[in-house]
């Protein structure tokens, strides 16, 4: 043992492992979503673990800041790479995505479209259900100088596709404008920034504290009852979408809260015609959703049946991407789905199940592997190639110890030569291990039989 | 532009983009190797990207020592988390799964088979073709006290089916048995482990340095010429399987070497009745591959026409994977790909040439977007739902420039209603950009009829 003990033999907190039947649920959603990113004309784009610190904090904003983690040679050599200043692990994939797009606008084809999925680190403390690795599965959209509205559209359509394969349960996509929300509070007197920031947590805490503590924090910042009460009304009540829009319509709160009203038409009559269906999406006037980033749609996803999950995906707009890396006006929407921490919690509700150990569906099993050692290998090769994953069991081992094995690992068939049993010469025994019953097929029949069985 | 030059937009030395062409190609050669690894048994383990050094330095030999990163906040705050002398960067995958292993032992089933993908950072000074950041593909099966042969010899199987997959010319797995060199070099004189390490390097470098100057430097460690010569011989020549049994049986070097050559024989003779052909492996002597580490088989593949490239794919059985973690005996034995250091020669070299900058087969064009929208928003709907990646078209441009951006994107389909080039109503025109031909077919032999061109 060493000076290790049992305890260090834990990954650091926050940097957890993925076993064999989580690793498997966990490919499976981020295979489901790499389909649909791709069935919607997404590309792969890999940036690497690491950009240079002033990349990062070119765009990193508030809490960010903090916890970017820098690299530095441990045993440093003489001949060792001496650029430790310029190494620092990426938080997210939208600042290396402006990164390269920049580097990239004049071989780029705008729009770009591009997914990213893979890890990203935050040094943030870790609690129960934050990691500080996770991998994120984010869609962007570039565009030229302009990018339609439609786009901001079939980001919805996307997260649908998606989360109706995936089925976790009924889910709903909140759409908001930022430009409604920004217009709406420099109408009511928040005038500055700070003072918008102060009445959007206010009003995003309504759940948490109640109206009468909100209409007071409200209060505090010199917004007065009549216009607090409104902001609530506005912003906190649920309306079905034509509602939303004929009292959107009927309120007059300057021409950025005009724009935002016209912008969130065009998305809905956009995400409407793309087929997403009804019950899929409604307007929520008070999804903000890190409003220092987003410039105009937002959005974020909730499962109907799972509120206190919070968002389990969301993204929006923002109007110029890579304004500090770039001369150019590079427009984007796009949206994010924090795969590992999204489904650590579904497993843990019971909403996922992660079950089989493997992703083998056969086992090739043998009473006496070392006199039928061609036979055994044989079937396996036969197996795996018409692409059925099967695993041998080459250890020896009595069969009875075989075929607990491979109930124990979830592998549903096991195939084996009864040479004991009485089955006939050239015959192979075929055993479903679920549900405890056995055929017995000639060599010939082996492979269609198999088949049908799984 | 702020502070960021253009030269900062580069990602750091060591740290390359895959753009979208070549990130295509990679994920191509990613599914490739995956499908294998699961077809053989394997099911995925995903181990973080942040082990705790005391893990890492355990097992990190030689050079890699020097390589590893530990991490830093780079802008602490006051409720940051304090543990980073907890946390460096991996290195590989096998000291993760080492860990993995000593900590879930007792819940593990083995023969334990797991295969890992991802990202491992060494901190080398960048040169050409020396990536400090590059995804490892690893299988790895690990025993409870005892690992069959014939693993090894799956391992070789595999390997083989992998690159006859990927398709990148004719390869040849060189098979040797650490036992038979240390036994070998025993017997003439090499008794320490600092002779035999000088001595191997001697004879790996024969092909750079000729004959006589490595009959030198043999010299130079005490060995004999005629014991020299004999060396040479037996580990530089190349044999045919056969023959290379038939000398080997014939000479006596100890008892090492013997077991050597049974355990060789023994994995050979699986090899063949896994129907591995012939022409993908033979006995090569003279393979070492980290000696440290490797116990008895190891083999490396090559490409028989890029010799230069060096080794593909490598591995070997290590006797007890966990020894400073466990107090279990746990053999191994594994196979790594370095993927994407291999991808880049291969890309580089022409070998592999990336062409599509996407993966959607159909682009979504339109002459007037604005009247023509429902039909073309659902076009790509029906072509999504039957599994076709498609792109649309959402932006206002000429129908020619979209063609043309089809083209450069290398989308090889491109749909539009042909409104004033007097297609009837209800008809749509599918044009095959690569080859300039188009054809006009009614919306209801719509999807058939891209299906068939496809």
């Amino acid at each position: 043992m060493d000076q290790i003990t049992k305890r260090d033999l834990e990954s650091p907190a926050g940097f957890g492992d993925w076993g064999p039947a989580e690793a498997i649920a966990l490919d499976r959603m981020l295979g489901t979503i790499r389909r649909q990113y791709e069935l919607a004309g997404y590309t792969p784009l890999h940036t690497p673990l690491v950009e240079r610190p002033d990349i990062l904090f070119a765009k990193a904003g508030g809490e960010i800041r903090q916890q970017v983690y820098g690299l530095r040679l441990m045993n440093p050599a003489a001949d060792s790479p001496t650029d430790e200043k310029d190494l620092a692990l990426r938080f997210d994939h939208t600042v290396p995505l402006a990164r390269y797009v920049a580097a990239n606008q004049g071989n780029l084809l705008f729009p770009f479209r591009r997914y990213a999925i893979g890890p990203v680190v935050r040094g943030e403390r870790p609690k129960d259900g934050r990691y500080r690795e996770f991998i994120q599965a984010d869609i962007d959209v570039i565009g030229d100088d302009r990018l339609s509205l439609d786009h901001d559209a079939e980001m919805i359509s996307i997260i649908s596709n998606v989360f109706d394969e995936l089925a976790f349960g009924p889910f709903t996509i909140r759409i908001n404008n930022r430009k409604l929300l920004k217009g709406f509070l420099g109408s009511i007197g928040c005038d500055t920034e700070d003072k918008a920031r102060l009445a959007r947590k206010a009003i995003d805490d309504v759940e948490k504290f109640g109206t009468d503590e909100t209409l007071l924090a409200l209060a505090e910042i010199g917004i007065n009852q009549e216009d607090a009460s409104h902001a609530l009304d506005l912003l906190t009540k649920s309306y079905s979408t034509d509602d939303a829009f004929t009292l959107l319509r009927s309120r007059d709160f300057g021409p950025e809260f005009a724009e935002g009203v016209s912008e969130l038409e065009a998305v809905i009559g956009t995400v409407r015609q793309l087929g997403v269906p009804q019950h899929r999406y409604r307007i929520d006037l008070s999804v903000a959703r890190g409003l220092d980033y987003y410039t105009s749609t937002v959005y974020e996803a909730r499962l109907d049946e799972h509120p206190n999950l919070g968002s389990i995906a969301g993204g929006g707009r923002f109007d110029n991407l890579a304004d500090n890396f770039s001369s150019k006006h590079l427009p984007g929407v796009g949206v994010s789905i924090g795969v590992t921490r999204l489904l650590r919690r579904l497993i843990k509700l019971g909403i996922v199940k992660p079950k089989s150990k493997t992703i083998s569906s056969v086992l090739v099993a043998s009473n006496d592997f070392t006199v039928e050692k061609e036979v055994h290998l044989n079937r396996a090769r036969l197996l795996r190639s018409v692409g059925i994953p099967t695993e041998i069991y080459l250890e020896k081992r009595k069969l009875g110890g075989q075929l607990a094995f491979a109930a124990k690992r979830g592998i549903k068939l096991v195939v084996f030569t009864d040479s004991g049993g009485g089955a006939p010469t050239g015959h192979v025994v075929i055993r479903n291990v679920d549900v405890g019953q056995q055929v017995v097929v000639h060599e010939d029949k082996f492979l269609e039989t198999v088949r049908g069985m799984l």
